[in-house]
């Protein structure tokens, strides 16, 4: 077994602090990555918390890795030590069902393997993620990382970056398509700078006319502030999509009426309360709404190639390990441009 | 001008009478028709009693029309007098915008003109709808009508049928998906129809265990309850599509669940308390929701052909013009097979 340096939360609402553990050996298909960086995602603050219920502790949260491999298993083709690897949300799924067969294992008809807060298939022991020095992953789970990239800024590819990727290759968006982004977080950001990078017009929602300059630095064409009934008039059944990733509560026709004839509104984020939705809205204008879930790993992949060749990372602010609480207090506030991203070297 | 007879409704909340008023003279480009049957659908009743808002009285409902073509304008191509035909709910539109280039008139993006309860675009004269002896009807708007089924139930094909047809067509529905059926009134009913005409396997939808021998004398070829966890469980991440017919508070989240992964709801009814839309029920497995309103005026025909193909008509009660307000109590509380037509001959 491998000793492992981590942070773990001990329990639901208790600060995360070090801890230590042991991973499993590498076996004849698995990489063993030394992590360089990990992203600091809404969803580890929701699962330290329990917010979602059934969470497993101790818990060592992290699904945005990268780092340098140091270890193959004899059967591994792909991976030799010294190479860049990447690991997202899954570390694995049962890769049979017809989802998995079409590359669809965020789909897993029995469930994907969470890279933390999950249970390892066949033994059920739990999974630790990326707040720590190392892991342990099947090759087939393991992503391969450009080398032209700041690793720091790759790192929240593998959640944010491909969340977003996926539902606009999915849409198949790209030039002469008018995309509203909603929302300028972790995703939001994302989602202006690969729909910029795929050619489509993308135009930043915001409640807040301050974010107008960041919205513009990040490559947004337009900006609406979506209190201004006078702005919001003009995007008045304009886009093609929409990609909400608001994860607070809001008046859903608002932004429903701002697509246009077969306009889609892609899902991201979940809000605490569960919005109305107004069916006329969608029936007057065949419009439509509908969920994505992270992406395959085949389609992670595809990602990590699209913005190695058009030189997209994520914004962050890297952080040391000992700062993930008061980080954790800064997400709630919105307060980070756009990802906290944690410099393992420091743990 | 052309004298017509009518039923109309004086005011909102004031039942219908007996109602004369003048038509426009036949135009070059026009078609009028001696009205023989014109159905009941829900909408007039919520027209006439004003729910929408807007109503203009005297208000002769009635967008469910087919006659005989009694004369045309001198440049109509496509009818000559003898010839059946048929009216659905539209009457004009624009004809320039990009949807009525589309063929997608029910999205004019100037507005399309009712059959009732409109405004013709240049005059401003309001529109008088099917509850009358003839209409005069611009020959774009006119549709072609089968000789080969009962006429009574080809009316209701030119609201219900069109209004379930559309989206079945624009989903690509056929063999091989399965599909849900909400609701088994008046679209439902169609939707069951004309979904096993295109060869997919359907099931009916119903709170109620009493509507499982109309379900399956209409052609579905499964029935579940829905009020039974049982039953529902084992229609869970079932469906390729569901047509969602139901205009009554209902729990969005307990038929979502339904879908498959990228399953998709098609909402035709539109419930009075919008229900509450839960994010991660499609994100979770890529479903979709979508809006789709009655069909367009080339989509009409083909549907009309297509009932003629498959012998499809709307199952209905005849009535006489005098009995339209019990028609109206009666459908309130869902009492007919599936969709009143008045024979326009007790007028």
């Amino acid at each position: 077994m491998l000793p492992t340096k981590a942070y773990a939360a001990p329990a639901a609402n208790i600060p995360l602090e070090p801890f230590q553990f042991e991973r499993r050996e590498v076996g004849p298909h698995d990489v063993q990555i030394e992590i360089l960086f990990c992203g600091v995602c809404h969803s580890d603050l929701h699962q330290v918390r329990d917010e979602w219920g059934g969470s497993i502790f101790p818990m060592v949260p992290g699904h945005e890795i990268v780092g340098r491999v140091v270890k193959v298993g004899e059967h591994v083709r792909l991976f030799k030590p010294g190479d860049l690897a990447g690991v997202g949300c899954m570390v694995d799924s049962c890769r049979t069902c017809p989802s998995c067969r079409e590359g669809l294992e965020q789909y897993c008809e029995v469930g994907f393997v969470g890279t933390y807060n999950g249970r390892e298939l066949k033994s059920g022991a739990p999974t630790y993620g990326g707040y720590s020095n190392h892991i342990v992953v099947a090759e087939a789970f393991t992503l391969r990382v450009p080398d032209t990239l700041p690793l720091a800024g790759v790192a929240p590819l593998l959640c944010a970056g491909i969340t977003t990727f996926s539902p606009l290759r999915q849409w198949k968006v790209g030039e002469g398509h008018r995309v509203g982004v909603m929302g300028l977080g972790g995703l939001g950001h994302m989602a202006v700078k690969l729909a910029v990078a795929m050619g489509a017009e993308v135009t930043v929602l915001s409640t807040s006319p301050n974010k107008e300059a960041d919205a513009k630095a990040l490559g947004a064409h337009k900006f609406v502030v979506t209190r201004d009934a006078e702005q919001l008039k003009r995007v008045n059944n304009y886009f093609d999509f929409i990609i909400n990733t608001v994860s607070a509560p809001l008046d859903m026709s608002l932004y429903v009426n701002l697509l246009r004839r077969d306009g889609t509104m892609i899902l991201l984020g979940v809000p605490p309360e569960a919005p109305q939705l107004h069916a006329f809205n969608l029936i007057a204008k065949r419009r439509r709404i509908a969920g994505s879930l992270i992406g395959g790993i085949e389609e992670t992949q595809e990602m990590l190639d699209f913005c190695a060749r058009h030189n997209i990372v994520s914004d962050v602010e890297v952080i040391p390990i000992n700062y993930i609480n008061e980080a954790y207090e800064r997400m709630l506030k919105s307060d980070v441009k756009y990802r906290f991203v944690i410099d393992m070297a420091t743990l």
